[in-house]
């Protein structure tokens, strides 16, 4: 069978997300390079693929796919009695715990984080001067959501239980980041939290993905 | 069998979302108000329910949800044999196209959407004045996001093909208040967004969950 096509790139967040997934699932697949520098993300052949223009994509056979929470989301189903179970769905508690902390990742960690690590790597990145009061206003407000973390991670060792799921899967890129940064301190300040990303970073697959995430190594 | 509580209101935009996934899952449930005006999602009996503080929370006998998506994806799930088939669970293709379309709704619609209705419905509520320039700039946004639906909506009737999905679903609650206001134009002028609008808002469950949608209502 050939493997899957992932559209995308190593150093990518998105990219990242997907890669640790289907690693986690002993999925097979091969990375097709998008030359994000010369705008092949936003020519019509990777526009058919994903009319947003972003990566990354991911095909299986006749399947297209984007949205990286979307790709995993298919990849965990699909590949259920495969590799890690990041779904849970053998019993609905535990599935009910993985559905709402993805949505949290999603709904309340992703759009706190997301300003800090477009105002750390990727706005110097383009030249620009990062935007300090984004940056202090999200660092405050990832800091009330990784407080709930804190809690719930004081009673279970993952986000939806005592098993490694999706939930805490899709946190990985962004934390690796992160943690290269004097932000850092969002992580290791909570014990909790610290201890559960050791467990999360350190796993084989965290490992392997982190590698190729290489924005802003050479500062 | 006792009726799942769903903690919320019913002209909350989110409550709504889950309200619309019921009934269409024909699923029995009771409505427990909360008072947001006294803070009541604040409280600690509240706050063990959703660590962050906010409606909907649904309470399916011993199991507690939070997000409204993730209940979405619970309850169609569960009772995935009963009511409108939501994910399309029994074909992968199908199924790949609900999920791609539901975290479109969630990753590039309703953060464009979000702060237009913030700004027009609920800010004039707590009398601050609307961000005329976070309406004016979402406007652009969600209307790039409309322009791949009306492509999409060229070649199928919904967005993750010709049967009414969790994908379309979720986008209910928003679309419903801007069709209120001069940014109806942003539905109307497209004519495959319009009529998929239509196809959506005219189902029975869409009528009733609708009805409950009466913020500025006075105006």
């Amino acid at each position: 069978m050939a493997p899957l096509k992932l559209h995308g790139v190593p150093f990518s967040t998105c990219t990242a997300r997907v890669r640790a997934c289907l690693e986690e699932k002993n999925v097979e697949y091969e990375i097709c390079p998008v030359d994000l520098g010369t705008g092949a993300h936003k020519r019509p052949d990777f526009i058919s693929k994903n009319p947003f223009g972003q990566i990354p994509v991911l095909e299986d056979g006749d399947i297209t796919l984007f949205e990286s929470r979307a790709i995993n989301n298919y990849i965990a189903h699909k590949h259920k009695d495969q590799g890690t179970d990041l779904l849970q769905l053998g019993n609905l508690e535990d599935f009910a715990e993985v559905l709402v902390g993805c949505e949290v990742e999603s709904q309340q960690f992703n759009p706190t984080m997301g300003p800090i690590f477009f105002n750390t790597f990727i706005a110097p990145l383009r030249g620009w001067a990062p935007d300090q009061k984004a940056i202090d206003e999200n660092v405050v407000k990832v800091g009330t959501v990784l407080d709930v973390y804190e809690k719930r991670l004081s009673s279970s060792k993952y986000l939806a239980g005592d098993c490694y799921t999706l939930a805490d899967l899709n946190h990985l890129p962004y934390i690796a980041y992160i943690m290269k940064t004097p932000h850092a301190d969002l992580i290791n300040s909570r014990p909790h939290v610290k201890a559960w990303w050791e467990a999360v970073s350190s796993r084989p697959a965290s490992v392997k993905v982190s590698e190729g995430l290489t924005l802003g190594s050479s500062h």
